[in-house]
């Protein structure tokens, strides 16, 4: 079982950005609490950054082109989360199920952060929670693909 | 550890409601499914319904003043889910984590169905999976408190 | 055949309300009339009022759960016309024809009263006709259910 | 007691037109059981059809001009229903009690159609019930203008 | 000078439509009023009324195509001021001084009545005056044209 | 003279929820100030707390079907401020002088609570003053009343 | 009989300020072409421009404090069309009667301009005719006042 | 293969009618041209121009009822673009290949001609080429046909 | 204790303007009864009036530059309710308790009436109670001094 | 005569992104089918895809810097359509003739794709015909080209 | 060169304002720096200061009418900003080079604190970085001034 | 002191792109007088140009990334001012003064060009200037630069 889990533009600064929003832990640091879980649950990452709207829709593609084996997807599209139908098309046409995560709540900042073009292709979401976040996104994508494994 | 789960109105009528949009699963069956995998994760479940909204405020006030033992909340709100703020308010009174489970999709039906009062005061939500969705959030809820247990 | 008639919120003070807006008759004058129209068509009326809207909803349901022979459903809402989601769901749940009752026009007083939420579950509609507007949705109601046998 | 009818732009090609929506009756059926039923009641029917807004409109004047013998309205204005501010006055303008149809349900269709510039003119509404709905309508008609002649 | 003085849908109903909003006087005593006014002015009338957009337009083209003695327009359009984009071309399309009158003041009445697709084709509005306002803009009408050909 | 105090969803929980936003002050606390006040001013108090719209709605009522000497209303309805019709026609029904009192200022918070359903059926609002808004209202209740007996 | 004309903010610099929309006529020069004919039509005028909103204000009091002999207005509010509710009470309050006057057409230029607050109480509105424009209403407002005279 | 081309209101006055919106060819030439591309494609045309929204759908219907060899339809409903849900209904009811043709391009004029009715029952548009785009549409049409027509 | 009470644009009519919307008692008698209950309750009143959103603006900040003796305001902003930011800007300057007061209920009014860019900047309102509301806001903000002081 | 024929984000999916809504086709067969048919006009194509929103500015832009003889482009932006203002910019940029083409009908689809910001840079649009409507693209360009060449 | 410098209403509160928005420098020492920086740069300042729109207006047509060796024009209106169409005009009327200046970030506040209506008749504006911002916009525009003087 | 200069998405084609709108300058010109300007003020430069949102981001966090000397931030984002939240939350994190610049007035354009994403991270705007508005931006970028390292 091989989950994808992308990070979206400027998550690359986490630890620098901001941290009074985004808090002070780094990518790496998630990548690889996230990394050591996944081995508990006995599943496999494949981890992947970009600023590039691009970029971040090629390697959603990846899971049926060049990746088969990707089974299910953790996103935190950052800013593309508020304006890309593209992104959200990618997802929707790789027919893997997917999990949001977002480090702080984007319902509770500016109102253009209100609106995610993602969640209805998306089973869940965890918001607000920061580097925990991901780590519940991957358990409960692990239990789905389980569950379905199972059905 | 003790996990109330709150069913909102109409979802007692479930397995024979709309089965087009809601599926066949009976609540019964529903809340069974959940107290197993509860014993599982050596946690305890207390399940609650209401078709009154007021009753269901009660509720989730108990877990502070009648029942302090409650530590994490599943609340699927129904139709109160897009109306109302005294329910929203009562979960942020609580200051309890919480998950909002939503059996079909909401934001792929009509638009009144598009805006979640409580999602801003919720960790996570789980939606479009059906009795799953509510087995996902167990999950991500008692991994979230123990992480929370142990820091 | 059995008709349930339901009066929402504040229509027990008909007749000491507003009665520029509602007229003079009481609401038991309003049940009086309707029941004698019903024993004329040969059916038969089960009336509830209540301002709970959860209460509203119960007895909605127990026209499948505990009350079967109930046929046919003739509401007037009141002030959860324009807010119950869970209303709404109710009457879709339980599946039988509709009609929706309003005294005054909701379309003709302040915008907040224009959007009615069950208009769409309902099969009718009358308003602004006072009391007549029940025993016309009353014959339309026992019309309907007739074809409906008949078919 | 005569009651006028009046079907809208492209009813006339009903039967033939996306019948998925609207059914496979031609209009000439639904005028011939309207029309018995009419007889059933002891009331007269005068049935009108047209593709032009104008034509709808002088039609509905003659109940006062031409017809003063005409004594409630059945309507349905098809795509008129939604943009027409000449036809709701003229309604308004002949002060008899009209009821509004219509075949399907305009409000669980596209958005442009869920605004009815005629309904607050009406007394009643009946939707989404195809033939039968007009059946209803004159039922209702009928009943209230007995009602009003009693009183 | 002629002036064409155009009524749209419904007035032809004048005096006998809802008199406490348009008053009591009849078309034909405004159109009286009006052809004595420009007997006085020197310039000859021709009034039209129709209740269909269709025939309102063919009117209007009339003044370059078989009438262009016609040299300028007195329009109150009724229920059309507020939907018919057509109305508002067909008053651009023959280019000739334009002015609208209503006899009550639709920025009073509902809203859908607050908008007047005609407006920025016309030179001046007068509203809200009964008959009277008629006479004022046939006033200023003849006015503007003698400064026209002065100039 | 008597007056009805109505505290709504979640206030029970005063000096425990949010206390950032709405203080420590228990509602006890709140209702003996209060009490202390209107014994100085000769009046007589009535509280009431609930979680449920209708049981809200059913006290109100009160002051005109059980306990007619009720003679004007404090009301803080919470949540329900922003999202009851029903409660708002409740108010207007029994025809009594009221105040609207919230702790914190609602026009200060999210966009969801800057609509008050109330507003314009009570004569004064106080808000943003903690339980010192209470106190205000009463005075300026009981002065009303007082003037309202002296004309 | 006399008729107050009430020049707004920056008018002052008509016939330099951007001619390609305003023109290249000064405010003198309107104001004498008025003045020539209000003596054809045996009327007085009192001429006022200021940029100040309040002092607008004060000259149309002044019509029923100072100087109670003006009988009606023609108004021409420059950007405090759009924003002033206050100009559009002090209109309301004088109760004369009021003509809207603009230069070039508000509704042909930027959004903001479309609306006009005091539109609903004047009885007409004359725009887009330059100076012309000043002279229509002020015929148009002799003729209002002469009428009345004799009725 | 016989193509219906309508043209709706005022596009009789092209030519004449704001030439510098619309160019100075009048609407016989138009006609005239596409007719020589027809025969050119072995085509055959039927052209129709109305003011009256209601003729405009009785020659769409009668592309099913009284000539059923018209094949496809080309339309440019002028002012009705925006407007009619009636020809928009018309449209969708004949079932027949449409394309909708603008001599100007109505997304670059006034925001009340950005929407189009008819664009989503037609399968092209073409804008802003004058003349030209009838002939693009026929074009498109003919291949349309003979595509349907091999397969 | 000295409290200054500011009238807005058009108050200085009062008595005789719109009578049926503003009653007919005059600025004077406000003023006059105003002052006796200021007496009464041991304070001292300054009363301002201007129909300039300036003037008002340099009263308000006279509170701390010219006259630190001031205590608290109360202010009948008049027109500039709706539309002044400088307004809402000087009241929260001076940081001194306010009361907004209106003779009508601006909600029940006009929309543009509904907003009120002062309410979330003062401490309480009262409307709909004609001259009484003035004095209601006496009481109010004379207790809320009193209650500050002592603390 | 060389047209560019691009393809936007997710169309390299072609034939297994969503079958229901997009077919079965894959865009390899879309791309021989129309260079097929561009061969038969006697035209060149020059193909190019890509889930970059920069490599698709990129590949418009060559048509004026590096790829001169581009004459013409026919582009299915797909996400990009209803988000891509520099998408716009560049085709406006290059002044070549244009034609937008969807496979689905996105006006049939989410509110979110019913907004296209390219519409009104290009010529026409085809829409809902799968992989024939980039052939009437095709056709509907080269007839552009080959009329303007003429002229 | 000779640079005019208006403030608009509140800033002569500056330092004693809410200063934990607006900081605690006073008018008087942003006036001196602004001065010496003028000096240094060798043109001249002329500053004016008030709470009335009208006379801000006044000051900036001085610009043309009495004052005409002013040369640029740096503004912050305050409150104004956000609803003075009036100012707008006045701006637009000098033709002037002009700059807004904001202490705070209007777009980081209130929502109705979003809008500029003077925005576009400025060449640029800074915002949020307090008195730094006065010496910026003057830098820019004796920049501005010395390269059209070049030009 | 070195400044980043960031050209957005088609800038690349200033000079032969719209040159009605954006004039004749290329961008090496506009570069080259930046250069020099910088030079003057004893500042560096580093330009760069991208039609690649991802790119213009990378770039951005290049700042504080792998080009730590990097002051501050000019940028013209063109199309991706109005639909990148990416673009601005790399604006935010980099925390370098930042300025916005314009060629033309996007404000006075089409209404989707309005919105500016990054307007309230930037510290200020030029626009409407052509080339001039770059260095404007540059000369208050040092000063801001100076003044803040003398702080």
């Amino acid at each position: 079982m091989r989950i994808v889990v992308i990070h979206g533009p400027n998550l690359n600064l986490l630890g620098r950005r901001e941290p009074e929003i985004y808090g002070r832990v780094t990518l790496a640091e998630v990548d690889e609490r996230l990394a050591a879980r996944a081995r508990d649950l006995g599943s496999e990452l494949a981890t992947f950054q970009s600023n590039h709207e691009g970029a971040l829709i090629d390697r959603i593609q990846a899971m049926v082109l060049a990746s088969p084996g990707d089974d299910g997807l953790i996103i935190n599209p950052g800013g593309y989360t508020h304006t890309s139908v593209a992104l959200r098309d990618a997802i929707a046409a790789v027919a893997r199920p997917a999990w949001e995560v977002h480090l702080s709540d984007p319902d509770r900042r500016e109102a253009f952060r209100h609106v995610s073009l993602i969640r209805d292709v998306c089973t869940g979401c965890v918001k607000g929670r920061g580097a925990d976040g991901y780590v519940t996104a991957l358990e409960a994508l692990v239990a789905h693909l389980r569950a379905d494994e199972e059905a």
